[in-house]
């Protein structure tokens, strides 16, 4: 039986009714304070829907941006920082080539670490230029905005946002070290809430558990050296202590780009949206360049690989050792790759400087795609049902591989360790066992089975922040409260006193009571053999 | 700036597509398990939505049912029970009458007690006449239908849905005892989210605090007479044993009518999807009768009273004080009533035997709503932002009714201690002091600014169970951890073992070099003295 129309016309005019809603009618004024990097490029997307409802978006970035550009539909205010785009393009590529040293764990960990620590150190400096930058924070005071949209990755937005005393909505894809979920006070049982970086599922073996266990312990620590230096900032600029805490809990909405087709389910909050996959929405026709490609590739079809925005060239050894494998599979490869051509290239791969890596994978010919596992590929991969063989490099990339791989949507390969013959039987395993295809199919279907579509919901929530100077009513009360009240530790400590208290009076008054008698007795005893004595 | 149409014309076609999906166009068949009484009439609502959107609905309720009737967009099959619909009504009648009874505290707790256990053993005995209805149950298994739709409160339909091998959606306003927290596996911090009954608030005192704590620690004996029974009579039924957190947490999806303009914010899980304020969707002009009375109140407006469909008529004592309050406002009073009537009624008040509640709430000259506060009037309440005197009788009603009065939207009275001055006062008071308007109108307008209204959530998500036969991908793992698994009670065990078996083997290392050290020390200063001397 066919659906009745007519049940779909009240469903649609609804929806309507709510979105046409008559305060969401005007326009209003946004502040963005974005991330540069691959986090930025989804982002675009909400705001380009929010010019479009008639909203005027003002982009702060530093000078350096190398992402953000100006664009039609925001204004982009650029503020002098002491570096120059070229310094982060550098800082981008070395963590590229960092990634393929081939050092031992320990060595590589620490160094990636001090990479990290330097690298973010330019990044607050670029904060703080910001925040110090007395004519540009004057003219933000003054410009009428109504909220933030900012990502919290690094925390900047975050300040700016409590400076100029505006709700601030939080667009990210999950924060390091559990800081997501401190600061939505969201709870995550380590027994089944895999931390990140930890590679475990959310079904875990004990000693899985463990480890989850001795991650809680030392994140709080782990992320400190980065993070506490954001929380100083505030605390100079705002004129009060301010903790790292403090900044992440102050986001009113959560656009969290997550979804439980990907993401292990876990407990969440009401002030945390969901926006998976709203970086695949908007799909295009390929251009004359890509559709020949695409066309000459005939029966066999086309495989995807891109390692991501910010590594586009790798070491030549194991450029030539990818070159070798993808050589030996009969579907035409489409590789973004700006390094110099491997010398054994074989003819079915084509290098690019850059490909429509949404559009090629929508493309019925897509057989396979080659990632580095960063969220906006996977959500990539999963909207257009391709299976996947993932080459995680960094971050959250592992976590993101070991997942698809535990749904049976795709194959995670060691960049470092892999072999030729590793990457080309992958490929061909997830190009041709069926059940490849069957899974990401079937995740790709829930995917996309959703009653409001990811960037609509984004738009949404932003205008409701908007709208409603924050979202106090979605705040729980958890965040008025110590850790130990939190945890009832006080509360547990009295009732237990009450209790302690209570059992020894009971065995103090069993105690009188028992000599009493017993005396009495001894008494009643003695008396008797007295008398008859 | 007016809102761009080109900005909304993707947004509705996205909707729309949603809406429409391939999948989505496919008549399929439901079978609805609810429970009668209030519970019924909002669920009604779901049920004709998806006959419109093409399905088939069989809804199956013992042949005694008050609520439960024909309706043209459902098959209902009755089954025989050895009691009649009057008994169900007497049991109602009963249950509103002994709110009323003026006794001791404790008294009051142990009939009350007793009165639901007996109910609940009369319901318990038309579901085990469902389960043992041999041909009933044969015609179900062979009905073809694709998913179980129940309200879990007593959990009869989870037994059936597992009897049938077919996933279920939850449709309910919460469960006692913290219940949906366990089925769920949602956690529920007793630091921050009162325990239904408490009546605490969500930023509670200590001493609030060690009340929900101890509530914490008897909820799970509280409700475990009643519950139990169904889980005894789940084993026999479907051949292995059951537990009552295994008939809770079998629910693909719960649809909860709650929303954060009421409840306090707190965690959810990924299959929990909230649609509080569903049942006042639909307004319909007012029939003759109720428009002439409208519009005879003239510029004071009408007040609209009711205590809810269980209770319709109280004891004579309580009318009569009731009424003379009610004689003290200049309101028109539209009393819902069934006994008789107060020889001291006042002119401005009329006595009816039913009210199109939501409709007259929703009229422009509605001052004030006298609830009994249960779920169902609050939301209507609020969706029509009229202010409200609240008259909690039984259940979560002292819980809402102080929640509202928390935000500053009503007044709640003790209908038993109350005196007609109470009342009038009370009434006085939200209808003339503008806070209590301003208050419910704030939390209306938060509480409809929404991206899909609750009835096409809920519509969604039960064809989306049907579409995917259940919602596995949002079922947390906690579901097969043990308790003390879950609380990682094991790990931090073993961690602790390991902690003191390193610091036992590091303390006898000390002891045992330290003991080394000391004798060479001594053996030292014994020897240069043997040779000196």
């Amino acid at each position: 039986m066919a659906a009745g129309s007519q049940g779909l016309l009240p469903l649609i005019l609804g929806l309507m009714l709510c979105v046409l809603s008559p305060e969401g009618s005007q326009g209003g004024k946004l502040l963005v304070v974005p991330m540069d990097g691959s986090h930025w490029l989804s982002m675009v997307a909400v705001i380009q829907q929010l010019h479009q409802r008639g909203h005027e978006v003002v982009v702060v970035a530093p000078s350096s941006s190398v992402f953000i550009k100006e664009g039609a539909f925001y204004t982009l205010k650029k503020f002098p920082v002491p570096f120059q785009k070229e310094d982060i393009e550098a800082i981008f590529t070395g963590f590229g080539y960092g990634v393929f040293e081939n050092e031992p764990f320990l060595q590589r960990v620490i160094k990636m670490y001090k990479g990290a620590k330097k690298n973010a150190a330019v990044l607050l400096s670029a904060c703080s230029h910001l925040l110090h930058n007395e004519e540009l924070m004057a003219s933000l005071a003054a410009g009428g905005f109504e909220a933030v949209l900012t990502d919290p990755f690094l925390p900047c937005g975050p300040i700016v946002a409590q400076y100029l005393s505006l709700p601030a909505v939080y667009f990210l894809n999950g924060l390091p070290c559990s800081l997501d979920f401190r600061g939505t006070q969201c709870p995550s049982p380590p027994s089944y809430v895999p931390r990140s970086l930890s590679m475990n599922p959310d079904h875990m073996t004990f000693l899985q558990r463990v480890k989850n266990m001795l991650i809680t312990f030392i994140e709080p620590f782990l992320c400190n050296a980065i993070y506490s230096w954001y929380a100083s900032l505030a605390s100079e600029v705002l004129w009060r202590d301010v903790t790292v805490q403090d900044l992440m809990s102050f986001g009113s909405i959560w656009l969290l780009r997550h979804d439980f087709v990907m993401q292990y389910p876990r407990p969440t909050m009401p002030n945390i949206v969901f926006i998976g996959g709203i970086n695949c929405i908007s799909q295009k026709p390929l251009s004359q360049e890509f559709e020949a490609y695409v066309n000459a590739s005939g029966e066999h079809g086309i495989v995807v690989f891109s390692l991501g925005s910010m590594v586009s060239q790798i070491p030549e050894k194991k450029a030539m050792e990818i070159a070798d494998a993808l050589g030996k599979i009969p579907q035409t490869v489409l590789w973004r790759y700006t390094g110099s051509r491997p010398s054994n290239l074989a003819n079915n791969t084509i290098l690019v400087k850059w490909l429509p890596q949404n559009d090629l994978l929508g493309h019925p010919k897509a057989r396979a795609f080659i990632t580095h596992s960063g969220s906006h590929g996977i959500y990539e991969g999963i909207c257009n049902g391709v299976p996947m063989v993932m080459m995680p490099l960094f971050g959250d990339q592992m976590d993101n591989a070991k997942r698809m791989e535990s749904r049976g949507a795709g194959i995670t390969l060691n960049v470092l360790d892999m072999t030729s013959d590793d990457l080309a039987n992958a490929l061909k395993a997830v190009i041709n066992d069926k059940s490849y295809k069957e899974n990401i199919m079937r995740l790709s279907s829930l995917h996309k089975d959703r009653p409001v579509e990811p960037l609509d919901l984004a738009v949404f929530w932003v205008e409701f922040v908007m709208r409603h100077k924050g979202a106090p009513h979605l705040r729980p009360a958890a965040h008025d409260l110590t850790w130990y009240q939190y945890h009832s530790l006080d509360v547990i400590g009295f009732l237990l006193a009450v209790v302690l208290v209570f059992t020894f009076i009971v065995f103090k008054c069993c105690v009188f009571g028992f000599r009493k008698c017993f005396r009495k007795k001894e008494h009643i005893k003695k008396t008797p053999k007295s008398k008859t004595h």
